[in-house]
């Protein structure tokens, strides 16, 4: 399996997160990427490409223009402002309240957000830019024929919405991914998100239409990240209806639990009969997770890579979270090795 | 002028504010009620007393009875998670989520807040609902017939929602205050709300009425906090729709420009004909602010108590907001003496 990958995602390299009323060191930091493509190379899973460009019109394709020039103009505005830290959102459109978008950048920061963990620092426009190509340069690997690529996507996407960052994520890599193909000719995609966090972003992006599927395993929200978004009735709207697919598990779930809603999931995907299926990874499923709480061990990971393979569709891997680092390229690749055993 | 006051604002002093996309020591901080206190007893402005008990009735009256039982309990559920800072919100239902209200407490953090640069913290729920007491207290001494009161309250209320809260407010002070003389028999009420930021709080409760005028004189929220609430074209609903007035005034705004804003307020004030005027009385309009952008200088707020006493209303001043600690007494008390020299 070719793996696309780029150094560019060292520029995105925040100092903070706010978690647990602190401002610590991020949970999403290069070193993610770093041992991931180490593992890649070490087990010699396939060659190793530069993404390609294809500039800004696939990321418009999916969000909203207003949004994306937020993105590229907030840090130079947070700094012009004199604020010493990164940029972190303070106040957004709550309940009953205007969504008229405010001039200065603290307003506009909420208005584009949908959580405040994740700041925007210098660089992290132009990381996020060259995640989205990362994911494009899959997608047209697929395109032209192999039957599996990976996309090693830093930062991540499967939070952003079409106008909203949040959860370390900016631009929907495997949004962007899927639209792609969809404007060069696919009839279908199916997105299957198995982060542990529920996608909501891409949920968001294709929540009314009937030409991607979307489906994802996911931690309850009612305990988990992103909280308000990913319940079981949220199964689409207007066309979309019935295009939407939420598995909400709960606390301590462990493999057989997981593997059965995974089951459930690869059984509509084959009903549905997409042209390319894209895999949202995230291996944050994993049991030491310092964030999540499902019981999936490094084992499960080659096993259900396999069990993915067995649709035998051309399958796109867009890396999302996992957060225990030293085993973060580890499981993700076993998910690899998993389908290239199971194909 | 009688003032009513508690040291139990002391409760609520939390470490850090988030602010610049830094934790810094927070604006709203007890020294703010010290210099007032002080200030009151050095220009001998007349007696100060502690507030009487009326118990949770008066609150629950305005606000959401799920989120006052979530400030009750939000710091214990915070704790018991194992978190090690203060409780600060990083996720809340965005555009297009759903308003489900989540089990874990930081979803319920989420759910409930307008904002995240402030935090709850231990004692915070004890001084909101002190700084409450204070307001009924002061309501009462004019219920029976003092001319005038002075509530210094601590924490803030104005930017506190029937069930979010942000920007240091958790209980609205001044809504409470104004519900309470409803229920005991007043027509009428005219809140006017002077201090910088917009009084969304307020606003959000009484929207739908005509039985309190609200009126706020404030930074335009395109560049303002709270950013998503207070532009002139929101004038109420239903039976409340011509019973809301904003000010959104500009960046620099100096003396005479607030001055003819407040002129044409107090005007709609008396034609309203009220049973009671309620100041929310912030003085972050002064010139040297911390976090504000209006002009006026220290003189200026005794010329406008003098203007709002030309109204002959029984006034119950409400303490807001007002961060140039210094002088924060000065100014607070000079409106109160305005007030009195004009009276
Ligand atoms: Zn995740
Ligand atoms: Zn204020």
């Amino acid at each position: 399996m070719e793996t696309i990958f780029t150094e560019k995602h060292h520029l995105r390299n925040s100092k903070f997160e706010l978690f647990g009323g602190e401002l610590v060191e991020p949970f999403e930091r290069p070193s993610r990427a770093e041992y991931i493509i180490d593992r890649v190379r070490q087990v010699g899973l396939g060659p190793v490409s530069d993404p390609d460009d294809f500039g800004m019109d696939p990321i418009l394709a999916v969000h909203d223009a207003g949004f994306v020039e937020f993105l590229q103009t907030a840090w130079t505005e947070w700094v012009a402002e004199g604020f010493k830290g990164e940029a972190l959102t303070t106040v957004w459109p709550a309940r009953r309240m205007s969504t008229r978008i405010p001039r200065h950048i603290e307003g506009k920061l909420g208005y584009y957000s949908l959580a405040c963990e994740t700041s925007i620092s210098d660089g992290t426009w132009e990381a996020a830019y060259a995640a989205a190509q990362v994911a494009l340069t899959g997608a047209e690997r697929i395109r032209q024929g192999a039957t599996s690529a990976f996309a090693l996507c830093r930062p991540p996407g499967h939070h952003a919405a079409i106008d909203m960052f949040g959860g370390y994520c900016f631009v929907n890599n495997a949004a962007v991914a899927a639209q792609h193909l969809l404007d060069k000719g696919a009839k279908r995609i199916a997105i299957l998100d198995v982060d542990f966090h529920h996608g909501n972003g891409t949920q968001d992006i294709f929540y009314d239409r009937n030409d991607v599927l979307f489906l994802s395993i996911h931690g309850d929200p009612m305990d988990a990240f992103p909280h308000f978004l990913g319940h079981e009735d949220e199964t689409g709207t207007g066309a979309g209806e019935g295009y939407n697919v939420n598995y909400a598990l709960p606390p301590g779930t462990d493999f057989p639990t997981w593997r059965a809603a995974l089951t459930d999931a690869l059984a509509r995907v084959a009903e549905y009969g997409p042209d390319v299926l894209i895999i949202s990874l995230g291996v944050d499923t994993f049991e030491t997770d310092p964030i999540s709480f499902f019981k999936l061990t490094s084992d499960d990971f080659t096993t259900y890579g396999a069990d993915i393979a067995k649709l035998n569709l051309p399958t796109l891997f867009v890396m999302e979270g996992g957060y225990d680092i030293d085993e973060i390229g580890i499981n993700a690749v076993n998910v690899l090795q998993g389908f290239e055993s199971g194909a």
